[in-house]
């Protein structure tokens, strides 16, 4: 655990914030400059030593009567902002239930209980709250979890954008499970559940900024189901994380600082669905920064992957898994791509905005 | 568990939403309208025996192999919104901690963990999101709790008024301890911590909206410290409930329903300031309705009133604390009043709303 302390300490070192300065849209992007606003303002004010550990998700442990450890939590809270709320594939209530599942799956824990606090804006109508409730609920039975407790506050119009929902979620971590971003090890495989991009660009084209047609879908969905599968293997998962805000390419720079290792993968390795690949061809983007909402990132001991790869194509959610790369020793914690073209590049941080307000 | 479960459920149960209604800011008052749309809107959703007992947090059982309890926990999740987002006494981040304590507290657990969801508006100037993370941490030194997990989304300006904070907090309910707004029974007492209105009114003086000078400040405080001074007593307390939108009377009113039980106050028992008294004349308030931070109803064992009493007095959140009346049998559920002319009235639930974005 000190160890990834050290890392994201070590990122986090220098810069004050300037005077002045003022919150941008990419300080929301899910990553560089969500990553220094978290780094120099709240890390330093909320210091302890869970925080500093930056997982998907918190780890406690709940002590009773002579520090007894009686169970071992994980807990997350993410808020919801996307526009549209409805987009194919989903809505900002499906997104809500399945973001916060999903994080707290990537700590192995079994995901148990929600909460939700909705902020919603005056003159919103009744029919598309109750469209949104039924949609998380309908969320909830499929991973399995219950909503225990609520909010609702109002603001007036022009306050906010419709609906804003935070879930918050707890899951029990069993005895023996230990994942988390700092684990990655020196050849350790990494496996992707499937193709990547599909959220982001759905919700792009539901906002119409597509120049053509497409059928495609966000791929939310609950992955604690998959997880449970993959857990099933008995073999060793190191790291588990989800890409979302920032796509694939944050995730794995995330996990070279946590685990202060590099990571190389292979271009050819990875899915993308080809009108996620014609849509980014067209506005520039690049898959890998594209967030996805029901995919996750597995590392595994070295010579395990075969058997993990076949429980996750056995689960629906698994089906088009692949093993895109292995971690490497690399001092200077990069994450490298091995293109199409034999040639190998760096693979930064997502630096900036590319699509604000996609969860 | 089962009668409260039959208290809101009896009262939940006509009025459907009507066609094409849509959302008000009485929606968020904590009042009458936000109690309708839990019943009709949320409640029916989300079902489930936790949710339904209507307390200010969810108590869950974590369960481990073969189905032994490992820990019984409080979770409880609040959204806020306050406008402006500082005042005397107080400022969002204060707010988002103590509000968020305080009902866990009021299950009696002991106050753990906290999470902390933002949506902060494009152009916030980092000086003032510094201000109120800084004042976060320190009421979360204050009541002794850590914040584990954290979220920052970025929404467009006039999207969002500033920026509002999700808190949902974790805490662990000691062996023994049964602690709910379904236990009140006749003949208990009940206490009031001190005085009521203070922050509904500081927060209407920082709009502005008062015609004349005050130096009232908002009463927001966490109470665990209070909570634990009091449960040290050894005696039995029923019910705990901090009075926030919708105040004491609304409070009361959600107990007698769920307790099923009738309720007598005496109004030359309930502390008010003068300058909160003078600001509700002017304005047209009955204090009774205006919101608390800092302040908790307690109803307690008949007997064991004036133990507990005294060890809230020995406590600087409970030094002005008084018994202000009794539970009773009545079959409508009814909170009376008993006024400084010796006659009675009905206090119902706040209907519509009063001061939108309090807390």
């Amino acid at each position: 655990m000190t160890e990834s302390v050290l890392n994201i300490e070590g990122y986090m070192c220098p810069l004050p914030l300037a005077h002045n300065e003022r919150i941008v849209l990419a300080h929301g992007s899910g990553g560089r400059m969500s990553f220094d606003l978290i780094s120099k303002l709240f890390l330093p004010a909320f210091d302890n030593p869970i925080l500093r550990l930056g997982d998907d998700a918190g780890l406690v442990t709940i002590r009773g009567e002579g520090d007894t450890t009686l169970a071992r939590l994980a807990i997350s809270t993410d808020s919801h902002v996307v526009s549209p709320l409805f987009f194919p594939g989903g809505d900002i209530g499906r997104l809500a239930i399945c973001g916060t599942v999903n994080d707290i799956s990537m700590l192995g824990a079994r995901a148990l209980y929600l909460t939700a606090g909705f902020v919603l804006e005056e003159g919103l109508d009744m029919e598309t709250l109750q469209k949104v409730v039924a949609s998380m609920q309908s969320a909830a039975e499929e991973a399995q979890i219950r909503i225990i407790a609520g909010d609702t506050k109002v603001v007036q119009k022009s306050k906010a954008d419709g609906l804003y929902i935070n879930t918050t979620g707890i899951g029990l971590i069993p005895d023996g499970i230990d994942i988390s971003g700092s684990r990655a090890r020196p050849g350790d495989d990494i496996i992707l559940s499937g193709t990547i991009g599909d959220h982001g660009i759905a919700v792009l084209a539901a906002r119409g900024e597509l120049k053509f047609e497409t059928d495609l879908s966000s791929d939310v969905a609950p992955l604690n189901g998959l997880v449970a599968a993959m857990l099933g293997a008995g073999r060793e998962i190191h790291v588990l994380r989800d890409p979302t805000r920032g796509g694939l390419a944050t995730s794995l720079n995330e996990i070279a600082l946590q685990s202060k290792v590099g990571i190389l993968i292979n271009e050819e390795a990875i899915p993308v669905r080809p009108a996620v690949q014609a849509a980014c061809e067209m506005l520039g983007f690049d898959p890998l920064y594209v967030a996805n909402e029901g995919k996750l990132v597995a590392i595994v001991e070295q010579g395990s992957a075969e058997e993990t790869l076949a429980r996750m194509k056995d689960h629906p959610l698994g089906k088009e898994a692949a093993i895109i790369g292995k971690v490497t020793e690399n001092r200077q914690l990069h994450v490298s791509l091995r293109t199409a073209y034999g040639t190998t590049r760096m693979v930064d941080m997502l630096s900036g905005e590319m699509l604000p307000r996609i969860c």
